[in-house]
């Protein structure tokens, strides 16, 4: 079927949406149920129900559009909420576009025979306990415990933010339970990246979403007078910081060239100008697309740490946060992804993801797939986060010929 | 004459004052002003009216009790501010070893010819805005500028500080004028270093104190995400950093050994797991007893500084925040000093100050002398800060035994 999305209301959208949570750095800070995410949330809610979708919710603020049908769900979506001074298209794009495609077939009034749904996953972004707060509901891959404890962010727990919403850590413990039968899930995602816009190609088509491990280290060592204890003397936890952060680098970039290794946090402590310092704590973002690699890396990086530990006289340790395995997206939604391209005349490869998503997540209960559209400079997460808007319609044009041939 | 201090007096005194200030991880924190410190600070002023001393104090929050007498001042003191978990010893056995000894020349009504007077200088560890606040008032070095800047810590600005005191910005500024003619100042401090310990020595002469520079420094680098960009393409700042510590650190160690180096404070930005630091700020401590050397290194290191941004694709910035240049105490005092300790028969040597001390400050105004005791471990700034009575008490009495030559 030859239908095209109606591209000036797809950017009017994400130029609607966009207005939500803007700060004064110029970006957009909308963590998920901050008073900037719950007003967006209405806004999309209230656009749902004017295309005529039946609008449903979870009990983790999961948010749905559905167009009954027979059978089990072909859904597409991302989510809406972005990081701490973050861009307009992370997320956004992907719901958006999403509910274009189901606004087209709403207003055509075409007869598919699966249940379509848009859908929108709460803080993907990880503002809260972790990444994929909302699919991992929604796939039933959390626990009890690790809501309670709010493991990976500064601020208030996890219970004080939902007192300002209609959840609860038990309805997002219960959140699964809504889940209908999922036949495939389709993410359109900026690619957050540079390799499309190195190649000038418009369309991404995913062949593996890399894993991750998250881990929070600390190296311990002694505060001291920095003005009397001798070099030679000190356990500075902040040079075994520093060692680490080097070699571990090192060793990532040729050993294991191709994965990714970051310390993003760091706190030293006690922190004054004048004193050695005696504790550092610190992030520790590991990803790659093998689960063997990922494993090994983390290992490797381990057994690094802790001979640092014992070289400078610290003592070193870590726990694993969060956690996720590479996912590698269905064969069979790749093909009708590569099949449309080709109909459609968009330049396309197929390219691996370094960050994760969503789709990732949803694996488990569905066969999965992911559009990459460029970003200028691979830059996201970040007030500079741009698009063409033409690569944003080529996605959302795929998107709805993929999901009408899905719901056939 | 052959006058000693009451011991147990001043062990109850110097148990009295830590009171002030405990905190919950058994240290104690009573930065100047803090309503700690405004306590402890009543609590030294009955002390000194209960001495028979006279009371003053000037407008930089310095606190004196005077004995009258003709001529030029003889003066004794140190401070009673903490740092954030420090101990119970630095800074406080100076005060009070002097506030004996002022004690049982009062209670023996010893007839001397020169005024003597105790001091306790306002803020010595810099938790306002750079160390030595309040012996920098005393010898008029400070200006508007800076106190109304707040340049190296965090936290609300002097002026918001002073508001809970009877103290200004302006009688900060104006304490000077208040200042009597000075003929010398005595200051005993615990050593924070481990030279008395290791050589089993129980006084040390100060014969030289390093001076300092501070630098609050920074490499900025780009912000992007942990998951995306290959590990050869990232400007990390924090990687930066590490670079130049262990480089830094290296550097001093060699080349410049027996000096001191020391990246105590670090703000790294954004700081989250999953993005690439883009921003790092550091603080950059260095030491040497000569001012030559203090030179060369500060310029050698942010050479190497720039070297590293320029290698890692980041823009490295700093600003001196802070510095004091080397002071040599007084021949005639080091001169009185070693001849009492023969006298007493007190084990004793000459050392340098690694650490600065207001009797630097107070070099530019006066003959300067001070009197280090040893304390466990070389462990100050620190609850587990400690010292053998004894040598606080063989040290208040050289302090008497001195004051009582320098003040007839």
């Amino acid at each position: 079927m030859d239908l095209r999305i109606n591209f000036h209301r797809l950017k009017e959208d994400v130029e609607a949406l966009s207005r939500f949570g803007r700060d004064s750095k110029a970006g957009i800070t909308r963590p998920s149920f901050s008073k900037a995410d719950l007003e967006a949330r209405e806004w999309l809610k209230e656009k749902i129900k004017d295309t005529g979708l039946i609008l449903r919710q979870d009990g983790a603020g999961n948010i749905f559009g559905r167009i009954e049908g027979k059978g089990k769900t072909v859904m597409a979506g991302s989510h809406i909420d972005t990081v701490i001074n973050g861009g307009m298209f992370d997320g956004s794009a992907g719901v958006l576009a999403a509910l274009e495609c189901l606004r087209r077939i709403k207003e055509e009034a075409v007869q598919l025979s699966k249940p379509l749904e848009l859908a929108t996953f709460t803080d993907e972004e990880g503002n809260l306990v972790g990444d994929f707060l909302g699919s991992r509901a929604f796939v039933n891959e959390l626990n009890k415990e690790e809501l309670e404890k709010g493991i990976t962010q500064f601020g208030p727990s996890l219970k004080e933010i939902l007192e300002r919403t209609e959840f609860t850590i038990e309805s997002i413990l219960e959140a699964h339970k809504q889940r209908p039968e999922i036949d495939s899930y389709l993410e359109l995602h900026i690619e957050q990246g540079e390799t499309l816009e190195t190649e000038d190609v418009s369309i991404g088509i995913v062949e593996r979403i890399a894993g991750k491990r998250y881990r929070w280290c600390s190296f311990l060592g002694k505060a001291e007078h920095g003005g009397t204890t001798p070099l030679e003397l000190r356990h500075d936890a902040f040079l075994g910081l520093s060692d680490f952060a080097l070699k571990g680098t090192q060793l990532v970039a040729t050993k294991y060239y191709g994965n990714m290794i970051t310390v993003g946090k760091v706190r030293v402590s006690p922190g004054a100008f004048s004193i050695v310092p005696g504790l550092v704590e610190f992030s520790l973002d590991l990803r790659s697309g093998s689960k063997e690699t990922l494993e090994e890396i983390e290992n490797a990086l381990l057994l690094l740490a802790r001979d640092i530990a014992s070289t400078r006289g610290l003592f070193f340790s870590s726990k694993l946060v969060d956690s996720t395995n590479p996912v590698a997206p269905s064969q069979r939604i790749i093909g009708v992804l590569k099949e449309k391209c080709e109909k459609l005349g968009y330049s396309h490869l197929l390219l691996p993801s370094g960050a994760g998503h969503d789709a990732q997540i949803l694996a488990s209960v569905a066969d999965v797939g992911m559009i990459f559209i460029p970003c200028l400079d691979g830059i996201s997460h970040s007030p500079e986060e741009s698009i063409k808007w033409e690569d944003l319609e080529k996605g959302a044009n795929l998107l709805l010929q993929v999901l009408l041939r899905l719901a056939s």
